[in-house]
């Protein structure tokens, strides 16, 4: 039988993924025909200036060809060939064979140093599980909270399309909440009461809680009692919190500082409401999208469940060796003193620097269109502006028309939801500093002709 | 909430992969108190004595850090340095970007050219999706194929337990067909048409069979006859075909060949068929499990589905770059007259005579004890003898007593199926030699004992 569209599930059709939607495959198109297109769609570093952390990938070199060990040596800082001895070793066969379902366990030890050691709390490696990228961490989270068809998912609008898209393919519910736009997008008590009351309304069994912090689209940072009132709300509810960690280090503002809901919960003495907390290898300052890594912590969660997530990981063996070779150098960077450090902190610093001038460049060039507002860039790596459309016109209408007519590719506020009757787009503040300012300058001049 | 196991989805807690199940959790335990243990579990080469091909290796490190393309330069052969360079070039930037949610253009281009040249057939780069492994892919076309609840997926028994787990976790139906053991586990047209017509007795919608050649765990290897049968009957019962082709370089006997099904399709002007077939990185003689590499080709398929298995590739951003640049190195090796030819061959020799020579030895050791029989083992990395069993007794315990009473480490037949009342264990070749003496003689003394 040849397959054709009328025989894939319906759940397979409605399944949607805009950041990397049709707007993204007109942009490759008008590319291919020699157009000048500035890809603003998606967080993806490397395709900018920003470079690889040296310490990295020499440690994967290593590891990959352990012969340069020797034939090497003289090319190689004493830490990184000591580093890349120690993964070897525990690894025990290198990263040419499958590991444990879970991870390596050295690297899952370093992952747990790490969360106490951020946190001071403590975290069992037995609890951390090693992915191909937060988003197969979330993928698991979902699948095991997700057990029928009535099985509700609250997501915040606007919010990362991972989130819809796998609530969609695994057949259950997604419950929207709204992020609260006049106030930094911060998560109000009213609005998650009223998103469950209003599932429960149409018999929709309500598992979790989804928060991203630092906030993807919005680029909200939560503060430690915007936290605390997301776990108060879950254990009185009983909820499981999925957070979305994967931009804390990419908070941008002096003052403000990353909280995780595992310090939080600690802090509170919570111990009934199970976590499942992410984080990623291609976000922060090391932007090693391409590798794929990260990890899942589970909390409040008992070991015959943690039992069940391995099982669902056995089946795909593990996650690759490599992405989890660059998570361990991501929890266990060089330290002062060490050899690499200097070189380490000094491109850490330019990403980390980098960042910040381009989230205000964006943010406050956005901001001299007048139909345009932004908010402050806090977090992550995106602005998520408002946009005042005329009567009748969509954002999704309005990115396509900016791309075709300037080359901008931006992604419509459509596709990760948004208050009705507002129009949004989200743009990354990854391109260099000159093509931030052709972004807003391209957008100055488009923006008010559209019609 | 904290989630319990009652909290989870009865297809999670049905979801079985016993390859990495109870017996192998114990053989840990085991492992951890300072016993021997021999693991013949699993098909992970570079756990024994097997090394990864330098070639691959030494690309890998010069893609992962390429200032060793100058830092380092007379330590790598010169087209090992062009290789690395054409691929930084085509991944536009390098390892830690993410690709095209599909992989690397250029590296389904060398895709497309292998099943070419291999077959001398037409294969299109459009029709080629890069995998972390060949599991990853195999997950993919089932979610595509599995559109309801009485979706029904044909696959042999035995088989490889990753269809069944996934076949369940979608929540479709398993259609098993049994392989006949006594014609070396070739497929039977009488046997698949009994199945589908049970199947359909059943209310049943049988979308897809499932074909593992080179067979795992049989070690069986189709020919083009047994290949052609299949495609008629998928023709005439309008059925997709999945075929499982990840131990194509793993063929042992002195005149047998591998043949796939594009060839055998298109050598009957097969268009009718939808195709998805799949290899990997991780068998072969690369043995490269720990990378997660792979691909899946897609056959006879309209571009609107094969845009849809794209959109949900794109949920997870791409397959890790290590993984396809991997991918690349097995599809288009070192040629003759290349620098790094002479080096390559005598590794991949020595790796594939190492394995025809511990495929004979298992299988011959084996059916020297009483009581056990064994095919000979054409193909893949597996013997999968028949066992005699005291009555009353199953290939669970005796694996498990196995395990306790030797430290020998196989999986048993009823983790693959197979035929009521006959036992089974699979094993795999991929010990060297004096440990496959031991595993033999530990075997040859333990079988008797087991009452």
């Amino acid at each position: 039988m040849s397959i054709t569209l009328a025989d894939l599930a319906p759940s397979v059709l409605q399944t949607q993924y805009a950041v990397r939607g049709p707007i993204v495959s007109r942009a490759q198109e008008l590319e291919r025909a020699g157009r000048d297109v500035i890809y603003c769609h998606i967080g993806n570093p490397q395709t900018f200036d920003q470079k690889p952390l040296t310490y990295v990938r020499q440690v994967l070199a290593l590891c990959q060809y352990p012969a340069l060990l020797h034939e090497g040596a003289a090319l190689f800082p004493a830490d990184v060939a000591e580093t890349a001895r120690r993964l070897l070793e525990g690894t025990k066969h290198g990263l040419g064979a499958y590991s444990e379902s879970q991870g390596v366990r050295c690297i899952r030890e370093a992952v747990a140093d790490f969360i106490s050691e951020r946190d001071g709390i403590e975290a069992d490696p037995e609890a951390v599980f090693l992915t191909d990228g937060a988003s197969k961490g979330v993928q698991a989270a979902l699948r095991v909270l997700i057990n029928g068809p009535q099985a509700g998912i609250m997501i915040p609008i606007p919010q990362y399309p991972l989130y819809s898209a796998t609530i969609t393919l695994l057949g259950g519910v997604q419950v929207p909440y709204y992020l609260d736009e006049e106030h930094n997008w911060q998560l109000s008590r009213t609005l998650l009461e009223g998103s469950l009351a209003e599932a429960e309304r149409r018999g929709v069994g309500v598992r979790a809680i989804c928060v991203l912090n630092p906030g993807n689209p919005t680029g909200s940072v939560l503060d430690a009692g915007n936290i605390g009132m997301i776990v108060d709300f879950a254990r009185e509810r009983r909820l499981a919190i999925l957070a979305d960690e994967v931009y804390q280090e990419n908070v941008h503002l002096q003052g403000d500082r990353f909280v995780s809901f595992a310090r939080v919960m600690a802090e509170k003495g919570e111990t009934s409401v199970s976590l499942f907390s992410f984080h990623s290898i291609s976000k922060g300052f090391l932007g090693e999208c391409g590798q794929r890594g990260g990890y899942m912590e589970v909390r409040n969660t008992p070991a015959e469940v943690a039992a069940q997530i391995t099982k669902l990981q056995s089946v795909s063996l593990c996650a690759n060796l490599s992405g989890q070779v660059a998570t361990y150098c991501m929890v266990r960077p060089p330290r002062p003193g060490e050899p690499s450090y200097p070189r380490y902190a000094r491109e850490r610093e330019d990403v980390v620097g980098e960042l910040r001038r381009r989230a205000v460049l964006l943010a406050e060039g956005l901001n001299r269109i007048p139909g345009i507002h932004c908010n402050i860039v806090a977090g992550a790596m995106y602005a998520f502006p408002r946009i005042t459309l005329p009567p009748g016109r969509t954002d999704d209408e309005y990115c396509l028309a900016l791309l075709e007519q300037t080359g901008v590719c931006v992604v419509p506020g459509s596709g990760f939801g948004q208050l009705p009757g507002t129009a949004h787009f989200r743009a990354t503040i990854l391109p260099p500093t000159d093509r931030i300012r052709v972004v807003v300058d391209r957008l100055a001049a488009f923006h008010g002709t559209f019609r």
